[in-house]
């Protein structure tokens, strides 16, 4: 193990990145604008200003300028927990006995477990600065719902997360954390809500979906005097604070000159996935670069790679704007998965658009065999691993293997976007031999594709 | 906070330490030393020899070398987790108005969710270099079966863990993490051993201890072929390898000249005070410095603050050698109380020896007052907190107020040993206010000081 490069890659304060990387001024071709569901028009900022806060609208709606300055209170709030380590798997290279260099951006040693932080923070920084008293969210797994309590705790604001009521039941121990932090919590569907009555009566036994708790969150927001609605992943200011995962990445391996060949990441939303590749995607999109792209997605939940590229509403309830994504329909419930914050129908609209261009590929996983690399992981890499990220854990071993056939030398780069330490229902389940696979079949598909809105974009 | 000390110091690994700081070296008055109980004569390596590896023996007996090199393996294992930030506490600072500076080594990152991976790596690695197959442990809070069964996954070594039966009933998922890991895990009191047995007939209702643990596990140890048993905590050779905890701080404090004036440590067995404060001892025990040094252990398990100084064993069931320390009597019992890592009778001789000779100060915690400082720092500085860790952020913000009173920039310094994820339902049981302060009476007291042992060393 004498290898020049260090096994953890840490940057100083000096080197940490003073830009959000906004990966939609590279492309030529712009993901298709997101539309307001009554004039099937452009969204403007007034549309959303209901809804978000007016600093991430703006962030929302610019398609040009790349290089977005984070403010420095933002700066300062990542300093209390970044920059996150790039890990060389020297372990992981050794026991798959493979000639690819392997590296992970280890996102989960802050408190919420994963990523989350990176956009909680700066979305509770715009809501403080304009004078807002409190926000709503949904959550699936939890982190999101961590990540936000954290912010409101820090910045001072009243927060209520829907969170996903499987996630919640799966899940105890997240509710006490997010409400240690001051967040009020509902398992959602509930009883609070318009949008949560009408499912719940639909179907009285459902665990929820993210679309479900979405719905709830943002018409609590729009019924509050001074609040405001947050979300965690799919939407693009979401992807612009995530950015900062792959800046800090490629700061720490540009200093080793290293240039990943395959770049790897597990797509609920798509948050954690489109902050790693952000500018590494750039180079592409500018012809510097043949790095391949890789999103892993749950089989139970599969919208890249058995979705449709149409407009489709973020929720359930069909309150949101449309975006053009790849979608199994807003109506589309996924049977239960233990990765809770890959559970949702839609994707974001750039990497919907990088995958239909060809840019991204995908590939949907079953859990068994996801956390069977969990476990071959954790046992020589030390982290216990989300089941989220595990699902990147999973093609980043398919692909060294693949190298070790092949006799190739490739650098694969994943993210371990977070910890599974409120998990290990799902471990015991894995070690228990009572954890199934549960696959939607075609009907299930249909009956999701028959939700997406009949406008005549989608024709 | 633009101050010119970054928020979180990390060393490079260049710069990583390469030794480890045996403290006893630096001693005049060298802690009294283990004493055979049948004989009472000091110990030898050949009778340590049943139950410990030889290479950690070797680390227990030697009070003389002041640099014990690291081996490039267990170096290598460090890497994996290491460094730990030194995280300069600017949020907590401006929270409580003060004009201290205030650092803290955050040793929680890593899985196991604590600093007990840094003894965990060096003992399995020694029992696999001498070639045995399995090892027995006991665990209180959990981080330390977490991080044996991290070691021995590591190393593909069987591991028995001993849990106290009360912390694995308020800790049900950290069962699972370890046996994720491949451990077996077994509640404390057992009927697996006679010593388990025997506490079970004269108490069926307890719930358990370190020390009932640690019978349990030698017992085992002792009967089993390639088995030996490996200890967390209290042991010099626990405290030799914690020592990379403070050997890492100096050198990030020295890089920007910071110099503790207090240094704070929960306290149990002491393997994370000892660790921390090793070098930074070493310069006052030499003359170089006037740091005050200050244990915080919790007032329902309080041994240096109301034990005595006297040859005690380190099990309920009088097993081991005696150990001259700070001790409630191995048959003392505390309360129920969440900060499980802290329930052992007594202390560290070498910590319990600095204590007598004035060198480090000690106080006690109740629990509720602990919890309320522990939400105090999440809220700002994001981290949750272990319980046992919370106790010495207690002590950090009492010592910190005290600077404001008193207008007095001082520079303290902290050990926060681990993370709480699993310490949910205490932190539940703090916000529903169901939590009770659970403090020991002179009766209970004066049945602990009954068991320690009548020889002519303690008249």
């Amino acid at each position: 193990m004498n290898n020049k490069i260090p096994t953890r890659i840490y940057l100083t304060e000096d080197e940490m990145p003073k830009f959000w990387y906004n990966l939609r001024a590279d492309m030529k071709n712009k993901p298709d604008p997101i539309l307001h569901p009554g004039t099937l028009k452009p969204v403007t900022a007034d549309d959303l200003a209901p809804v978000f806060c007016r600093g991430v609208i703006e962030q929302e709606l610019d398609d040009t300028t790349r290089l977005i300055p984070i403010p420095d209170d933002i700066q300062d709030f990542y300093r209390a927990y970044r920059p996150s380590a790039v890990i060389r798997a020297y372990y992981l290279e050794r026991m798959l006995d493979t000639p690819a260099e392997i590296y992970y951006k280890f996102e989960g040693t802050n408190t919420s477990g994963s990523h989350k932080l990176n956009s909680a923070g700066p979305q509770g920084y715009y809501a403080k600065k304009e004078g807002l008293t409190s926000l709503t969210t949904e959550t699936g797994a939890g982190q999101w719902g961590t990540a936000m309590a954290m912010s409101c705790g820090f910045y001072g604001l009243d927060l209520i997360v829907y969170m996903v009521k499987v996630s919640s039941e799966q899940k105890p121990y997240r509710k006490a954390l997010m409400e240690a932090y001051g967040a009020k919590v509902v398992a959602s569907p509930s009883n609070t809500t318009e949008s949560g009555k009408k499912i719940l009566a639909d179907d009285p036994n459902t665990g929820g979906s993210l679309g479900c708790a979405i719905s709830e969150a943002i018409e609590t927001a729009v019924k509050t005097d001074k609040c405001r609605y947050v979300l965690g992943s799919v939407l693009n200011h979401v992807l612009l604070h995530q950015s900062i995962i792959g800046q800090e990445t490629k700061i720490a391996l540009d200093k080793y000159g290293v240039k990943p060949d395959i770049i790897i990441g597990c797509a609920g939303g798509g948050s954690n996935l489109g902050g790693l590749i952000a500018p590494f995607m750039g180079e592409k999109l500018s012809g510097n670069s043949n790095t391949r792209f890789i999103a892993v997605e749950p089989a139970s939940c599969p919208s890249f790679t058995r979705g449709r590229f149409a407009y489709d509403f973020g929720d359930t309830a069909k309150t949101t704007p449309l975006i053009k994504m790849m979608t199994l329909g807003n109506g589309f419930i996924p049977s239960a998965n233990h990765a809770g914050g890959l559970r949702y129908h839609g994707m974001n609209s750039v990497l919907s658009k990088l995958y239909k261009d060809g840019y991204l590929e995908a590939r949907s996983e079953v859990q068994t065999d996801v956390f069977s690399a969990a476990i071959q992981f954790m046992k020589v890499e030390g982290i216990l691993p989300a089941p989220e990220s595990s699902h990147a854990i999973k093609a980043a071993i398919d692909e060294a293997l693949e190298c070790k056939k092949k006799g190739e030398k490739k650098v694969i780069l994943f993210g371990l976007s977070g910890t599974g330490f409120f998990d290990m229902t799902a471990y015991q389940a894995y070690n228990n031999k009572t954890m199934s696979d549960q696959i939607p079949g075609d009907a299930d598909l249909q009956r999701g594709f028959a939700s997406i809105p009949d406008i005549p974009m989608n024709k």
